[in-house]
C-alpha cells in the first residue's frame, strides 16, 4: 500500500518538507511521486495540490484523495477525477492566519492606513478628520464556513458590526446570518466592507461583479464600500472591480487572489491607488503542519473515526 | 458660575464643536474662552487642552480641571496649576480607537505588510516564507491601565501571546502582568512586539531607550523585536530608536507620537524603511463625544457621584 503525492511541480521545495513529514508521521508507508515510475495498483491514497488532470486516474485501489489546501476547486477541474472520498485541510492554523489577514485589511481600510503611508513618503503631517470607530462600520462576510465564522467573531471583538451570508440557512451565535438569494441583497444593503470567503464552485464563479457591488450600502461612514477577497480569484470579475473603483462604486479593495496567478505584470490592479494587493498569502499554510494534518486524517480514516474536512461533491466544497 | 475653555489655540475648528456640545449638554452655564475678557471670580470649572501655563491661575472659585484628552502630562508642565481636582477622559470611544491602532500595527508587523506594499509598487509577485502565526508571537504591553487592558484582550482574541507590565502589581484575568523594576526585565525578555501605553510622568520620560531595547527577546519568530508607541512622544528617545533600527536591535517600529509634533520635516524617522509613521492619530478623540463625556463628568461631580477619570497627582496620571 502506497501514498501518491501528486502536485503541479515536483521541484517545489515544499514537496521535500511534505514528504519528510509524511515519512516521519506514517513510517510504515511507501510514498511515490506522480511523474515517477511506480506500481499504480499499490496506491491507496493520493495527496494532491493542482495535480495534472488525469494523474489520479488508473489507480484501481485508490480509496481517498486529500487536498493539500483548504480549497478543492482544482480537483473538479480534472474530468478524470476518480469517484472516491475527498478531504480538504480545515486546520486551525490556516483558519487563524486567514482571520489575521481579514482583520488586518479591515483595519487598514477603517483607519486609512494607505493615506498615512503616502503622507509618510512625502514627509507630510496631516491628521485629517477623525475616522469612524469599528462599531460604526458594517462588515458583511460572504461564506460562513469555518473561515468566515472565525473571522466574524474576531472582527466583532474589535467592535465591527458584523453579519454573514451563506447559501443555505445557518445559525451562528451572536452573528446575524442572511441566507439565499434574497438574503444576499439584504446583506449587501447593510455592508460597508464586504469580505469574500466563499468556496469556488459553479454557483459562485464571478459572483463578485459590478451588479453585486452596486447593491452595497451607500450610507456608510467610510468613503464608500470596500471589497476584501482573500478567498479565490475565480470569484471576482477583475475588470468589474477596476470599473467600480474608478466610478466610485467601490472606495477600496484588498485582493489576495486573482483569476490568473501570479497576477500578470500588466494588470491595472497593481498600480491602482485604491487597491491593496498581496500575492496569495492570506492563509499560506505551512507545509509541515499541513502534512501532519493530512497524516492525522489518514490515521482517523483507518481507525474508522470521523475525519474532518470531508468534501461534499454535490456542493463542490 | 462659568466654565473656562482653555486650549492652546482658540482658532482650532474643534473648539467650536466642543463649545456647541457643552452649550447643548449644560444649557444653564456660561462658557468663556481663555484669552477673552471674563470675570475670573465666576469660573468654577476649567476644561483644558495644552492651555498656556498660568492661564488657570487666579481663578479663586475654581473647583476642578478637566483634560480634553486621555493624557494629562501637559497639565503638570504648568507650574502655576491650581491645587484642585483633576479629571481626564477615559471613554470607551478613545480606548477602542487605541486598540484598533494597536491591533492594526501588530498585524502589519506580523504579516509583513510593508514588504507587500513595496512589492506591489514594483509589480512583484513574491510569496516569501510563511510568517509565524499570532500565537507564535509574544506581545508585551507596558502600561496596563484602561487602554493597555483593552488592547491586551483584543490581541489575545486574535491569538497573540500577550503579557503586560505595570508599575505597581496588578491582576488582570487571563493576562500575566509583570510589575516593578524586576518585572520589566522579565517582560522584555519574553517580548517580540513591545507596545507602549504608559502615561508620561517623571518616571517614564525617555523610558523607551537603547538599554531597554537591548533587553527585548532575541529568540522570537519575527525578524527581530518591534516597538509600537502610540502613547506619548516623551516616552521615547528618538535617536536611540534610529540607532536600534540601524543596528538590528529593533527590526521595526510603529510610531504615532513624537517628542516634537508635528515631527520636523528633517527627522530621519520619516524615510526610515523600518518605521511606520502616523501623525498622532492612534486615538484621536471626536470633539463632540469628548465634550459630552466631560459634560457628564461635571453632572456626576455636582450630583456627588463617582466621577470616572480622576487623576492621582502623586502618580501623575
Amino acid at each position: 500500500m502506497s501514498i501518491l503525492i501528486a502536485v503541479s511541480d515536483n521541484e517545489n521545495p515544499l514537496v521535500k518538507d511534505v514528504l519528510e513529514t509524511f515519512k516521519a508521521e506514517l513510517p510504515e508507508r511507501e510514498f511515490v511521486l506522480s511523474g515517477d515510475l511506480f506500481d499504480r495498483r499499490a496506491v491507496s491514497y493520493a495527496v494532491s495540490w493542482k495535480h495534472k488532470p488525469g494523474a489520479l486516474a488508473n489507480l484501481p485501489m485508490l480509496e481517498a484523495i486529500f487536498s493539500l489546501g483548504a480549497g478543492v476547486d482544482f480537483l473538479f477541474k480534472d474530468e478524470r477525477l476518480p469517484d472516491v472520498a475527498l478531504y480538504r485541510v480545515a486546520q486551525d492554523d490556516l483558519t487563524f492566519r486567514m482571520s489575521e489577514y481579514v482583520v488586518l485589511q479591515c483595519l487598514m481600510h477603517l483607519r486609512d492606513q494607505r493615506r498615512f503611508d503616502l503622507q509618510q513618503q512625502k514627509h507630510e503631517w496631516i491628521v485629517g478628520s477623525t475616522p469612524p470607530t469599528a462599531s460604526e462600520v458594517r462588515v458583511g462576510i460572504m461564506g460562513m464556513g469555518v473561515l468566515g465564522t472565525d473571522a466574524a467573531y474576531k472582527l466583532k471583538t474589535l467592535g465591527f458590526d458584523v453579519a454573514g451570508w451563506s447559501r443555505a440557512p445557518k445559525s451562528v451565535p451572536d452573528i446575524p446570518v442572511f441566507a439565499g438569494e434574497d438574503g444576499l441583497e439584504a446583506l449587501l444593503k447593510r455592508t460597508d466592507i464586504l469580505v469574500s470567503l466563499l468556496p469556488l464552485t459553479d454557483q459562485t464563479r464571478g459572483i463578485l461583479n459590478l451588479p453585486l457591488f452596486e447593491k452595497l450600502a451607500r450610507d456608510g461612514k467610510l468613503a464608500g464600500p470596500v471589497l476584501i477577497n482573500p478567498g479565490r480569484g475565480g470569484l471576482q470579475v477583475e475588470e468589474d472591480i477596476l470599473k467600480a473603483l474608478d466610478d466610485g462604486i467601490l472606495a477600496g479593495a484588498s485582493l489576495d487572489v486573482f483569476d490568473v496567478e501570479p497576477l500578470p505584470e500588466n494588470s491595472a490592479l497593481w498600480a491602482h491607488p485604491k487597491v491593496i494587493l498581496t500575492p496569495h498569502i492570506a492563509a499560506a499554510s505551512e507545509a509541515v503542519k499541513t502534512a501532519k494534518y493530512i497524516a492525522n486524517q489518514i490515521k482517523l480514516l483507518e481507525a474508522g473515526k470521523d475525519v474532518p474536512g470531508k468534501v461534499d461533491r454535490s456542493l463542490g466544497y
